[in-house]
């Protein structure tokens, strides 16, 4: 009973981080493959494909999970389960310091995070910035679901690289929020410790910072050396997880950094006017206790 | 750039519930198809197949998940992960009560459950009812890393129908522990009105059970149903989640129930004899806090 399928898309070979559309039962597939294992969903059509300077970028509409982002045939979000994400990574470090007027968003060029970021009344400027114009572009037309309102004054939008960014800037923000896809050669200077250290300098001394951190089951050695890194220059470091069903595994870490305030606590309790569908106070604090493996993994 | 792979085993169509081997690049993958997503392993071989009175059993060498055990073409474990599944739905059931000595453990059959069980010293005897020998067999022989130790004489296997087993027992169990795979045919029984009813029964009046109960992200509808009975018949009903890489969104359900003791407080502290990889007693309580979507789901 063997049947034959097509790969339609494969940008990439060798296969460790590529992704393929096939087609089985008359159906087509969106597949990302991560190294042993893979995530893949039914699409209707692909409706955006741009080759930009840094990367793929694709959006398809996909059968019952909204539209999906994929950048160098990685999954990015999936309009239907993309609030966890963007919320846990926002709303944690904007609530775990008491009042956050100025907020650096680095990466998240999909519009996600500045849409949340908006929500906190307290914000008064929004730096966005974003090393690909052409993500921006292609989330602003056919991601409508995840564009903020631009319309609000508050943002101002650089299309740079975030690493030369921070260097300009010195003692200005309360928060900063680093929506970066996973290690690779346009963002692994968002994980260097150079980087760190700038953006500590572009920090006030009571910010808050956040970052995704990859995923404890796949990538521990990554969230080891991390956090070693972090805390070597900030005084708390601290992992927490969510369920992010687009990602392999479904589990991901973000790490909630700051030099004044424990992450973990809520100083601002604002998440019922915040209209989330995941992020509340309680899950705030329960999101930074992990199973025992992970435990281990970031117990230094 | 087209490529052409096989599908080399796909049991059954239409493709509701039905795994693909494909290769590509000379790879050979396992893939559940669950509605309109997808999870995959690269594997190395396929271990043991049998068609049993029940359903398709099958077990693969994965490239880099361990084992992995499917039923009817879905993905019912890795051995690289599947101790989140395990201690969760074991764990907490049996430290939200304070002395559990009897206990009955229904499907499972791959040994998992038991395995977890038999670490609590309190533990007296453990009926251990799954309907398909031929899953037990298979793990056994297969799965020595999920088989519990057969040399302890607290466990009795029995192999029948948990539906009718529970109807021959009154007052007789401190927890019960409901491993079933997702409702179908063979399983819709266990999560019926009848059965928690029997199990009512065969349950002491202060006793404690959980089941798992599907993803909230994908199995909404059947959540909501589910409490809606179970809180016609019990007390205190509570949904908890715990994340498992390896069922479709990798975020997973669980529900736990009792007449007398709130489930989310733990009375019984040994997870530090436990040797546990993710249950602790703080993640107890914690897997209790549910994103905001969910609490709409179980809020009655």
């Amino acid at each position: 009973m063997e049947k034959t399928v097509e790969i339609l898309n494969r940008h990439k070979t060798p296969p460790a981080f590529n992704a393929a559309a096939f087609s089985g039962d008359g159906d087509k597939w969106v597949t990302e493959i991560d190294r042993d294992m893979a995530v893949s969903y039914r699409i209707k059509k692909r409706i955006f494909s741009k080759k930009s300077k840094f990367q793929d970028i694709e959006v398809f509409e996909s059968q019952s999970h909204g539209r999906i982002l994929t950048l160098d045939d990685i999954v990015m979000l999936t309009e239907r389960e993309e609030f966890t994400y963007h919320e846990m990574l926002t709303h944690v470090p904007l609530s775990a310091h008491p009042c956050p007027e100025n907020v650096l968003v680095i990466g998240g060029g999909d519009g996600g995070i500045v849409r949340e970021v908006l929500k906190h009344d307290c914000v008064k400027q929004v730096d966005f910035v974003e090393i690909d114009k052409d993500v921006v572009d292609a989330s602003r037309v056919h991601l409508k679901k995840m564009w903020y309102d631009e319309n609000d004054k508050r943002v101002s939008a650089y299309y740079e690289d975030g690493v030369e960014y921070v260097k300009k800037k010195e003692n200005f923000y309360d928060t900063a929020i680093i929506d970066c896809t996973d290690p690779s050669q346009i963002s692994e200077g968002l994980f260097s410790r150079d980087f760190y250290l700038s953006l500590k300098r572009a920090l006030k001394k009571n910010a808050v910072f956040a970052t995704q951190s990859q995923s404890p089951f796949y990538d521990a050695e990554f969230i080891k050396k991390l956090h070693a890194g972090l805390r070597d220059i900030f005084v708390y470091v601290r992992l927490y997880l969510a369920h992010v069903p687009f990602y392999p595994g479904g589990c991901w870490s973000f790490t909630c950094v700051s030099d004044t305030f424990e992450p973990s606590v809520v100083r601002k309790v604002k998440y019922g006017r915040l209209g989330t569908l995941y992020y509340n106070e309680y899950l705030h604090k329960s999101a930074f206790v992990l199973p025992e493996f992970v435990n281990k993994i970031v117990s230094g």
